[in-house]
């Protein structure tokens, strides 16, 4: 039977916009899983670059990775207390909260995106958040790719098939990184892989990809028992040398402390996994006077970029999953093979 | 082999003390799992009269659990914010909060109960929330009793093998009812059963029992491809008619709103997942004011027992995990076999 994804092993590397792009995408597909790109933080010209390589490089699918959040109206008020809470951080770190640069945000799925897609035709392209709209979504059908997109409730599941989605990733509450929440925003509701990877194969007939806890090949094996037609790993490529992880990142993740990660919506304005540092222990993982995803992000790049000029990790989002067991520095190929071997002598 | 929990199927039943008492036990020791019988509520008379049921209706193991929290001293303020937090509903109520009567405060595992233990030699006791002290676990080793106890990270686990216990339960965040956490107090460090049992699983050499979130054969199948002896199972028992779930907790377990459940201090001072109602809405899931376990059922207590008299839900606390898929309203003996079917064959 051909794999729903055309994959030769069960396994699907989640995207992580900030700490990779092609490099790790190709060496995951080469070894056999399915490589995923993601495109969230690149600009057109990147994602074209990136697309470029990808097409020289391999006959094999590569997932394409968007986010298709709403860029929210400026609030200035909410920006104003959340410069006003960051404020003594700017002091100690001597730099001027009046000079703070635009950042580079996180641009959802649009026209131009979906226009240079259409030049590649990637015969896998994923979505975060949700789905575009029905244009933009018909417009990647168009070239037959298979869409991919996560649900973190039973709801977010039934809504994505509804809408035509062909294979659905159960992003379980231990996913580093962003939750893919987007039917509501109240972290109650987000529920263990394991509770949600079966109650999801129980209420949808699309293939479903459990998401996340998962490090080892007996996780693997414990997500195909449940159902799921794959398991999508993320932290335990994080340290792959062809991860572009930053070196703070890269120490947090080896460290004793990444057994400890939390919700936080500090770095983005959306709740996200990372290790626990310094701004989360002070400010709490979730602060109210955040901006709303992706604004949150302008005025901590100043603090982040100082901060881990001088090697601390105190302002970087540390994105990592709540099982880092298989967090190593060694080539994402064997990250793939350690990881199918049981799936495969199922 | 010998199954390190002495059963014949891979299933525990998850002790829900206020839900069942030897009635379920028993019956899913028949059945050939290990039944619980939860003692965290039961006065002394009422555990030698529950474990004189035990004695006369089996001869295979049942565990007997205990609570053993330490009880926190009076904390006048705190009960006074708590009870003004409570005083629009005791006037909604028409109840008077002049006359809150001293609750039966769950009373952890001590002398006394050790004394009636001891008559009886249960093969197999549990603890929640840690360990009793050396003196009183000398006490039950002294007739060979296997005794587990619940870890929610793997430094609760590392801790539990120092101190001898003979099978660790790694209770996911997925669970229903009160966590077991005990060497701290950051909801932020509670992980997925699925991160958790591997985490486990690597950390200690004692056998581990994989919690929560499991509902049917692939999740114990799951569990056990996770490295895990057993799984333990709550909420798919809490609609046998062996069990003692009030009828507005068998109608919410029923209901569509079962899919949102959170952790909430509301009901006991401790974190406790059950499924969202009127007062979790209204105050939040965390509440500041609710004093420490087991003191907030206090004056919680009226408000409940007012409103369960109409058939009402709001004030009651009703447990559940974030996997109710399996919870159906048939005897445990057949939970049991359908969990177990899978189970036998891999």
């Amino acid at each position: 039977m051909v794999h729903p994804l055309g994959v030769a092993l069960p396994i699907v590397q989640a995207p992580m916009a900030g700490s990779q792009g092609s490099a790790l995408a190709l060496a995951v597909t080469r070894a056999g899983g399915l490589g995923s790109l993601p495109a969230a933080l690149l600009t057109v010209p990147q994602l074209r670059a990136e697309l470029e390589a990808i097409r020289g490089a391999s006959v094999r699918p590569v997932n394409v990775n968007f986010f298709c959040h709403q860029i929210p109206p400026p609030d200035e008020e909410r920006e104003r207390r959340w410069r006003a809470t960051l404020a003594p951080y700017y002091r100690e770190l001597d730099l001027d909260p009046a000079a703070i640069p635009e950042a580079a945000a996180r641009v959802p799925f649009n026209a131009e995106t979906a226009t240079v897609l259409a030049e590649f035709e990637p015969p896998v392209v994923s979505f975060h958040f949700g789905l575009p709209d029905d244009n933009l979504l018909a417009r990647v059908r168009s070239w037959g790719a298979t869409i991919l997109s996560s649900a973190t409730t039973v709801a977010e599941a039934r809504w994505l098939e509804r809408r035509g989605v062909d294979v659905i990733i159960a992003q379980g509450v231990e996913a580093g990184g962003h939750r893919g929440m987007f039917l509501g925003d109240d972290l109650t509701t987000q529920v263990g892989t394991l509770a949600l990877v079966r109650q999801v194969v129980g209420a949808v007939r699309v293939p479903v990809v459990a998401a996340r806890g998962i490090a080892d090949a007996e996780g693997v094996r414990a997500a195909l028992a449940l159902g799921a037609v794959a398991a999508q790993v993320g932290t335990a490529f994080l340290r792959c040398p062809e991860a572009t992880t930053s070196a703070v990142h890269r120490a947090a993740l080896a460290g004793a402390g990444a057994e400890h990660t939390a919700l936080t919506n500090l770095f983005t304005g959306r709740p996200a996994r990372g290790v626990v540092n310094r701004i989360i222990r002070e400010l709490g993982a979730i602060h109210p006077a955040a901006p709303a995803f992706p604004l949150a992000a302008t005025a901590m790049a100043p603090l982040r970029a100082r901060a881990e000029r001088v090697g601390s990790a105190d302002f970087s989002p540390l994105w990592c999953g709540q099982n880092t067991s298989g967090c190593r520095a060694e080539p994402a190929g064997l990250v793939v093979r350690g990881l199918a071997r049981v799936g495969e002598t199922t």
